[in-house]
C-alpha cells in the first residue's frame, strides 16, 4: 500500500469540481462540489445520530437504500436543516444534478454543510448547475475546498493497494472544524474507490471502520446535525469483485482504515482555532470498550485541551478525565505520559505524581503534535482517540458564526 | 422563608473563620477555612462520582459514617488528590483541626480543592492552626473566601424558615468555577443548619435535592475530583426533631432547596472566565429524564456557549443539542425562546426557524442572564439546568492553571 498524490479522483473513472456558485456571500469562498463517477458505483453511508438531522441526510439514505450511486453533491454555507421546506430544496437539488449528468436522480448521494435553520436558497445551485458540471475534471482540489467551512486546509489523501494482482486506488476528502463529536457516523467525508466490492461489503467494512477512526475524533463533543461519511466503489479497477469476508476484503479494510485514519488526523488537527492536533493512545485496559471509553473522555476534556494549548504538563486534568469517564479502571495502575518529535516524558506512575521536568515537558508540548500516552496496566486491549487544544479562536470563531 | 443577611455563621450554634496559612504563594489569598458547632450536629453529603477521587474524600466518608460532625476544614490551592500519601496528610490534617478545638477527629468533615498530583505540605497547616481556632467568630466571610480558587467573588445565602413554630436558620457558602459537571454530587459547598434533624432525614434530604440542583449545573463538562456537598445540623433552633417524612420535612427541603438553587446560580454565573450565567428551562417533556437531558445538554454545548458569549441568537446549535442529548423527543415539536431582563424572543416553532429581529435578539442576548426556553410540547414534566457562556478568559484560565 503506498500514498499517492491527488484525492477523490485518482481511481479509475471518477471526476469532480466545485464552484462558488452564490450560497455563500464571500465570492472567494467555493460553496459547491461535485463527484462523479463513469460508471454506476457500489454506494455505502453511515450518518449522524443526532435525532435533529438534514433534509439531505434523508435523502441520501432513500437514494443509496438499492446500494448504489453515481455521483455525490455537496454544498457549504447552508446545512439545509431544521427548515420547513428542507427536504423539498435537497430532492430538487439531486434533481438538478441528475439532470445535468444525465443520471438517475435516485443515484445521487447528497450533503449540505453550514448554518442550520436558514432557509436553503435554490436558485445559485441552479444557476451554478451547467458550470459544476461543464468544470469536472480528474482533479478533486476544488471540490475539497468547497465542502469546507470553517476549515482553513482542504483535506484529501489518495492511496494505492493490491486487491487480487489488480491494483486498486481509493481516494477520499473531507471537512471538518466544529460541531465535530461522531456518533455512530460524523462530519462530512467523501470516499471514492475503482475497487469491486458489492454493496453489502463496501457497507459492512465502513460501518466496522468508522468504529476506530471517525467515531474516535473529538473537536467540541457536539455532533452535528448533518454530517456524513459515504464511499462510492465504482469496480474499474477490474479486480474480482469482493463479495465475503477473506483476504480481498482484508486488504480492502486496510485501505479504507488508511484512509480514514489520515483524514481523522487531518480533521482533529485543523478543528475551529486548533493550534495542535491531540492523539490520545491507550493501551493496557481490560476491554475495547474501556480502551475506547478512556481515550474519547481524555480527548473531550475543555480542561486537558486548554492546559495542552497553554503547553501545560497538567496531567491530574488526565486522571480526573479518566476517573469520570465512566470506564471501569483501576485508579492506582494508571500510568501517563507526553510524546511529540521533542521526546517523551512519564509525569504520572500507578496514579500519583511523579517528579519529573517541567522545562522538558514543556518543550515536549510545544510542538504542534502531541500523544498522551496512558497504560492501564489492567490488560491487552488499546484505542485511539483525535482531537485538539482548546483556544481562543475557537471561542471567537464560535461567539459568532452566523455573522 | 425569608433570606438574611450572613451565610452558615447565620445559624445558632456556628462560628468560622478563614486565614492565609501559605498554602497558596500569594499571601493575600485565604487558604483555609474553619466552621464549627458548638454541639454535635447531625451530618450528611454527597460526593463526586468520579473514580479519581481526592484523599480528603475517602476520609469524611469514614468520619461521618455514624452520622455526626462538629466542624468542616478545608484549604484551597492543593486538592490532596493522586498523591501517594494523600490520605496520611488528610488525617494529620483532621487531627491538628480536632486537636486545636478539643473535639474528637472522627467529628471533622474535611476538603481540599486546587491542584491534582502536587504532595500537600502539611507545615503551613500545622503552623496556621492556632490562628485559625483563634479567630472562629460569627462572620463567615472569611471562609467564605478561604475556599475560593478561580472564583472571583464568594459565594453565600442565609434564609430563615419555620418548623413547628420554631424559627430555624439555614446558611451555605459554596466555591465553583471551573472543572464542574456534578455527578451525583459536586463543588465544595458547606451548609450549616440549627434545625433539629436526623442523620437519615438529612441525607436523605441532600440526597434528593442535588438530583435538582447541584447536578444540574455545568461550567465545562469535567467532573472533578474533590467535589463535596456537605450539611451540619446542630439542632439548636429546638424545633422537634425531624426524623420522618412529613410537612417538617417538606419545610426542611424547601429551605435546603432555596439554598442550593441560590449556589448553584452563584457558581455557574461565576463559572471560569463567565461573563453570562445561562439559565435552560426545559418544559412538556415527557417524563422527568428527559427534562434533564434535555436542558443538561444544551447547557453543556460548547457550541451553546460560545454562542451565547457572542450574544448571538444561533438557535441551530440549541436543536443540534437537543438531537444528540440521547433524549427521546419528538423534534418536528420543539418550540425556543431566548429571555432576559430586555425581553423574550421566539426564535424556533415546530423544530423550524420562524422571522425574527435579530436586532431585538442581540439586545436580550446581550444581558448578563440569560434564560433559554424550551418547549418539547410533549408532555407535563420540566426541568431547569444552569451554566455559563465560554470565553477567552475560560481558556486563558485554563492554559496555564498551575503556574
Amino acid at each position: 500500500m503506498n500514498t499517492i498524490s491527488g484525492s477523490v479522483c485518482a481511481p479509475k473513472g471518477f471526476r469532480a469540481s466545485g464552484i462558488h456558485c452564490g450560497i455563500r456571500k464571500n465570492k472567494i469562498k467555493k460553496d459547491l462540489a461535485l463527484i462523479v463517477s463513469d460508471v454506476k458505483a457500489s454506494a455505502a453511508a453511515v450518518y449522524t445520530t443526532n435525532l435533529v438531522y438534514g433534509a439531505p441526510i434523508k435523502v441520501t439514505r432513500a437514494h443509496i437504500a438499492d446500494g448504489y450511486a453515481q455521483a455525490m453533491v455537496c454544498n457549504s454555507g447552508n446545512a439545509n436543516t431544521c427548515n420547513a421546506n428542507g427536504v423539498e430544496i435537497a430532492e430538487k437539488m439531486s434533481t438538478l444534478t441528475a439532470d445535468a449528468l444525465g443520471i438517475d436522480k435516485e443515484d445521487i448521494i447528497i450533503a449540505s454543510t453550514g448554518v442550520i435553520g436558514q432557509p436553503l436558497d435554490i436558485t445559485p445551485i441552479a444557476n451554478g448547475m451547467n458550470e459544476l458540471v461543464n468544470s469536472l475534471s480528474k482533479d478533486g482540489s476544488d471540490a475539497a475546498e468547497a465542502i469546507m467551512t470553517t476549515d482553513t486546509k482542504p483535506k484529501e489523501i489518495a492511496i494505492n493497494f493490491e486487491i487480487g494482482g489488480k491494483t486498486c486506488t481509493m481516494g477520499g476528502i473531507a471537512k471538518g472544524s466544529g460541531m465535530i463529536h461522531p456518533n455512530m457516523a460524523t462530519m462530512l467525508v467523501f470516499i471514492t474507490t475503482d475497487c469491486a466490492i458489492t454493496p453489502q461489503m463496501l457497507q459492512k467494512a465502513l460501518s466496522t471502520d468508522i468504529a476506530n477512526t471517525f467515531n474516535m475524533v473529538s473537536i467540541d463533543g457536539d455532533t452535528s446535525t448533518n454530517d456524513m461519511v459515504s464511499v462510492m466503489a465504482n469496480g474499474m479497477a477490474e479486480n474480482d469483485i469482493i463479495d465475503k469476508d477473506g483476504k480481498d476484503f482484508d486488504e480492502f479494510m486496510k485501505a479504507l482504515n488508511t484512509i480514514c485514519t489520515h483524514l481523522c488526523r487531518c480533521i482533529a488537527g485543523d478543528g475551529e482555532g486548533a493550534t495542535k492536533l491531540l492523539e490520545c493512545s491507550v493501551v493496557g485496559a481490560k476491554d475495547e470498550k474501556c480502551a475506547k471509553t478512556v481515550a474519547k473522555s481524555v480527548i473531550c476534556s475543555s480542561l486537558v485541551k486548554a492546559a495542552m494549548f497553554g503547553s501545560d504538563a497538567n496531567w491530574g486534568r488526565i486522571l480526573c478525565a479518566i476517573g469520570y469517564s465512566g470506564a471501569d479502571v483501576d485508579t492506582e495502575k494508571i500510568d501517563v505520559s507526553f510524546k511529540s518529535k521533542a521526546g517523551e516524558i512519564p509525569v504520572c506512575k500507578n496514579g500519583s505524581g511523579i517528579e519529573f521536568s517541567e522545562e522538558k515537558a514543556k518543550e515536549i508540548l510545544l510542538c504542534d503534535e502531541i500523544y498522551i500516552l496512558i497504560n492501564l496496566n489492567s490488560g491487552e486491549f488499546s484505542s485511539t482517540a483525535w482531537g485538539c487544544d482548546l483556544t481562543y479562536d475557537y471561542v471567537k470563531i464560535n461567539g459568532d458564526y452566523r455573522t
